[in-house]
């Protein structure tokens, strides 16, 4: 079946070899990065800092441009940097109905194609984020309140990494099936029974990004680019307070899907006033068939229970823990954690929250710290850690909103022993709400109600336990309950080392062992790590794995005889 | 990790060949077949047909020997053949709590094994079965009613191969991603950041089959064998009409998981009697975290909708369509449509329904035919192919019940110009009950409610449309709407052909085009061709792909510095 659209520029020819290397990364899983994730004129050019700033600064007060985008021009649009200054920017407003039946329309031509055409848009697409990397930074800086290079990076060139791994995925899973294939089943009687087939991926339907406040973008570009790439238009709809990033994405991918022939209109934004609630609106219309969403427990659940049309991938919350037993490197425990939980204020999915140390101590290189011991002395590297306003606004960024700040006030009231939770002032957005990270001691018994929860933010909780085989059937139990993003051992000991692995499996959780150094669990290395496990209740959706492409289409195939005359002989 | 259950036999070694060759078939879908479906004595040994026919008579009338199974043994069981006689074969019955936490506990050392044993525990039993082919096909044939042959070939060999094409997608899914990888990042300073990874795929959970009544091992093995390579205990809940052919896959898979060391529990039967409906229970329990089912669309949809806990694969009911618009075989196209419909009474999820003639005729190499001649015409060419008693009772089989004799009927009430319907009486078995399939004409407009329902068994109708356009029209729309898993056109014009596949490709069907000669829409050969495309209501599932296996298990990750010392001084 020949295509009704012909893409005019052959992107696929362009970035076939950036595809093909993707799809050697994730069948080997090493090391593989395609964008720069250093912020570095000496990568990106030395006027590209500087064009970036002034690219964001062009955006604002103003209606953003999306010539051809359908809806009321200019109609949404409040979103306030956690750094002060209001955006100004608005954004069209489109019915729910209406944005579905435009994605729908404008998908069938889309659907049509090829995947080899769609790999090739879809690279052009991230090609052209990569080359718009700081006006992004700036964009994912102001919205979502990451300090400024963890936007470059988190925002900007690791979500392009995890975008392209979704591509890479969707990209090969639809190659899995040849596109055609003659069957020749043998008779008695000697000729065989001869049927050509044709086999063609074809997209489930309209697929719907839920997007988040905190990363728009890493979260957002696997769903995105998985269901583009296997044949499905998409609709995206980003939280109110982060819509900036994901315009910028969406008129990028249609300014590449019009250059190649294609309707824009298969990639739509939906942008919302933070009153229209349209997310479950658009979850439910019949024709969104797969859907992605990032955000709390709460609507990802009411996503799974009530959008039983579609294929549902959902990112939601849980208890990030970690089993302190012994280390040979206390210092390097101590500042890896440190950092950890400073890290963007602990507003990732991913920060631990949980960690727990037996009552007798953990057993370290410096002596055996109790519970108590070892909270003061990671209080004192959060310390040493964002002495320095400048690093510390640096690592912390800023509190996305009321909601976090409130929650790290809650938690100062529990009272017992505790350290941090401080007001911080940035040294350059005065409006800006910081805190210092909040670690709180509490007991596995007592307290058992308070870390059965999620405390989103820089809050975490130093957990004396009865023994570290407590604290492992803890992290076994909790995570298979609640669910949790990451999980982390430190001991010296095999057998710990083995029975945390054995519990983490059970669990369905991924484990991280004795980090000391430069790579931190909130981190995950596309290509390499997984982010969730659809194996606890914390996710129902890996970025990428082939479980989270492999729904997005059906192969559907023809068959006829190979010569007609033969087989109308055949009986 | 080492497995604490240690296999006694390594039956990887012995079937990795055939695994091999299996995995390489499900890659380029020509013909493959690992299990002879011819029932004959050169293949299968000249005392096979004997002791596969006492082998079965030595099972009736006594409780299904089942040893270290639990439950009531001897509990339940009133299989009837529909060719007359009582089967008198009891099973245990099991507390549906019992059995899902007994298969949960026993899955456990499975979980833990390598892919390779568990693909090599499943070819084991495959090949067990294949050796049982005659013993299944009368267990099939006095279950389903099938004709005998058909019982041994779906029933028997082509229903291994169901099973081993799932083995094969169960297998390399889980070796898509390496058992280890280093990952070793660049730094500016010189020395890499490296870890050292491990992946461990790790079934989802308890998965319950819960099979039907017409195909209880064709429908039910893809789903049983995927599970179980994936690392997910089964429990096997067969129809109660047809559990013999269940009951001995069942004890087949329990004799050599426990050779291979393995809890037999790891597979369960959940037989029960008509009236305990345990099935629901069953497909509520939270530890259920997988089912496949094959039956009616009503406890299809409500399995969909309920079992919200599991990743739910169903196979249910449509409406299976037939194109015709013109052919150069005339004589090629009754038979072949003649042999399709009457292929055990119609009694098939694959039997065509919807057959859309123009008004003003069919084309062909013998003239133009209205709807009501062809339906004459197909009616004539039943008549031929059924003619003799014996190949009639070969051919159709027997009726498997009261609700579709009665569908018979109530399709002859419906009156206007129609054939067929009419009882037979089989030459060997007087009680059984056997039907001619019942050919009606109705009209596109003013019979929609009519055709637009599934008329499950010997019943199909001849719908006259205003033109092919308009029965192109038909199939998109109704199979959309309705689903269907079979849907075939008949015509000389490419255009009309392209048409047709497009049309298929919107409605989410496979197509067969042209099928004159002795290959037939109803039937799917496993390894070339889908059955199911999860891409309209008919189905959820494909038998078999990638996203059938991909969901029912997670690879989990286990990271830690490669060389730790290098690691604590990173920082």
């Amino acid at each position: 079946m020949s295509s009704p659209a012909t893409a005019r520029t052959d992107f696929f020819a362009r970035h076939e070899g950036l595809l093909r290397a993707a799809a050697e990364a994730i069948a080997t899983r090493g090391f593989h990065s395609a964008y720069p994730e250093s912020p570095s004129k000496s990568v990106y050019g030395e006027e590209a800092p500087e064009a970036g700033e002034r690219a964001f600064r062009d955006l604002l007060d103003r209606p953003f441009a999306l010539p051809g985008h359908p809806g009321e021009a200019g109609a949404v649009g409040g979103e306030v940097s956690p750094y002060g200054p209001r955006l100004g920017v608005t954004y069209p407003r489109l019915d729910p109905r209406e944005a579905v039946a435009t994605a729908k329309a404008a998908g069938r031509a889309w659907r049509r194609t090829s995947p080899d055409t769609r790999a090739g848009v879809a690279a052009e697409i991230l090609a052209r984020l990569n080359a718009a990397s700081f006006q992004m930074a700036h964009a994912v800086h102001h919205t979502t309140g990451q300090p400024f290079v963890m936007a470059f990076q988190a925002g900007g060139a690791n979500a392009q990494d995890r975008g392209l791994e979704a591509v890479a995925y969707a990209w090969t899973a639809q190659r899995q099936a040849p596109a055609a294939a003659t069957w020749a089943k043998p008779t008695r009687k000697g000729e065989p029974l001869t049927l050509e087939k044709t086999f063609t991926p074809v997209g489930r339907g309209v697929s719907l990004l839920i997007a988040c406040n905190t990363f728009p973008t890493w979260n957002g570009y696997p769903g995105l680019f998985a269901s583009l790439v296997t044949g499905n238009p998409v609709v995206v709809k980003p939280h109110p307070a982060a819509v900036l990033p994901l315009a910028l994405s969406v008129r990028v991918a249609r300014d590449v899907l019009a250059e190649a022939g294609f309707d824009p209109n298969t990639v739509l934004l939906a942008a919302e006033a933070p009153e229209d609630r349209v997310a479950a609106a658009l979850a439910t219309d019949p024709d969104v068939r797969i859907i992605d969403f990032t955000g709390s427990t709460g609507f990802g659940d009411w996503l799974e229970q009530n959008a039983r049309q579609a294929a549902v991938h959902t990112e939601k919350a849980g208890l990030n823990t970690v089993v302190l037993d012994s280390t040979a490197d206390y210092k390097g425990l101590l500042r890896n954690l440190a950092f950890s939980l400073s890290l963007y204020s602990g507003q990732m999915c991913t920060t631990p929250q949980n960690l727990y140390v037996p009552r007798e101590g953990l057993a370290t290189d410096q002596g055996v710290k109790t519970p108590e011991v070892f909270a003061a002395d990671l209080a004192d590297a959060l310390g040493k850690l964002l002495g320095d306003p400048q690093r510390a606004a640096g690592t912390l960024g800023a509190l996305t909103g009321e909601a976090v700040r409130e929650r790290v006030d809650k938690a100062r009231a529990l009272g017992g022993t505790q350290f941090g939770g401080e007001p911080l002032t940035h040294p350059e957005y005065p409006e800006a709400v910081l805190r210092t990270p909040l670690v709180a001691v509490l007991d596995a018994d007592r307290d058992a109600e308070t870390y059965r929860t999620e405390w989103f933010g820089p809050i975490s909780f130093v957990i004396a336990t009865d023994s570290t085989a407590r604290a492992v059937e803890l992290l076994r139990e909790t995570i298979a309950a609640h669910g949790a993003l990451t999980a982390s051992v430190y001991s010296t000991d095999e057998e710990v080392l083995e029975a945390a692995r054995e519990a983490a499996l059970d669990a369905g959780v991924h484990l991280a062992e004795n980090f000391t150094g430069q790579v931190f669990v909130n981190q995950t290395a596309a290509f390499s790590d997984y982010h969730g496990s659809q194996a606890n209740p914390a996710a129902s959706a890996t970025l990428s794995d082939w479980a989270f492409v492999t729904g997005r289409f059906a192969v559907l195939q023809s068959r006829r005889p190979a010569v007609a005359t033969q087989e109308a002989t055949g009986a």
